[in-house]
């Protein structure tokens, strides 16, 4: 298992992680399986998605804005970063990505991107190759 | 293959089953690998999140329940519970949890949450050590 | 892994391919284990639902469609598709099944589903046993 640093600049942002969980793998030598990739964090997840088009990224955190409000009238939680949390569990706190011939096996347009809720941060990503 | 039994007394509940988890786990006694966490129902998940403060959990139930409205005017299925169906598979039927030491490797505050959706019932949680 | 074809003729789409994921296994003639069903697309998941009543898939399909709407006026994605690229995230880009016996391990009112979110298209599903 290795760890990745991940530091953020602003509340809602994705950071695409692929190169480094590549060369997580790289270091690993194992030709087939598979890498988990997971965030040990509550108020951040992980996502496969475009990595093309940034304005995907902008779309998609601003809808996931819309869905879960910053505040709202009912929230209990005294830190006041609920939507961050609801925002991790609906991306998911680890992804799976199959192995072969050393390689990530991504779709073309597939990326690895963290996603912070509560930055900026620094963040931990921990990679497994099994 | 283990099977945990959670019995929810509400409609929408989060139950922290991480200690049940660890204790198939123990059982097992692998040093290194990785554990899957299964819900076999159809209006029910599990996802992993903060276990430090249950305002969370309220908060996230009531977003959830914002977000997917227990009734809509399009609704077909006779059942009347297909917000269950949706929040379930939006948090997923499974998470992968990483193995080290014989121990899991979750984040300082984080837990791992079986959802229900539509209890209170009496439910099954599949853990596997892998 | 193996590569599994599937063909959709609407925008949004849920196929169940259970059946088809059982026969990989069958191939595969392991005993205890699990599989991994990814999807290399990002307008398009994957996630475990309810096969018995379709009227499900119709509630689900609507239900997201209102959460995350084709259009926002914030939308800059010049494609179009910045709605597909976020119910993609929303259920994931991978199930994970545990094995037994050379059966796929699901509930008894559970299949897995490829989610076509950005369809009519011919999509690829990878599947991997471990």
């Amino acid at each position: 298992m290795q760890e990745l640093v991940v530091k953020t600049q602003q509340r809602d942002q994705m950071v695409e992680i692929t190169p480094h969980v590549q060369r997580v793998l790289d270091q690993a030598s194992i030709d087939t399986g598979m890498v988990i990739v997971y965030v040990p964090h509550t108020t951040a997840g992980v996502t496969i998605n475009e990595n093309a088009d940034p304005d995907v990224v902008h779309d998609t955190l601003t809808r996931l804005d819309k869905m879960v409000p910053w505040r709202e009238p009912f929230d209990r939680h005294g830190e006041g970063n609920s939507a961050s949390h609801v925002k991790a569990s609906m991306m998911g706190a680890s992804v799976t990505v199959l192995v072969q011939s050393g390689r990530l096996q991504l779709g073309r347009w597939q990326g690895i991107w963290f996603c912070e809720f509560d930055g900026p941060r620094t963040r931990s990503v921990w990679v497994s190759v099994q």
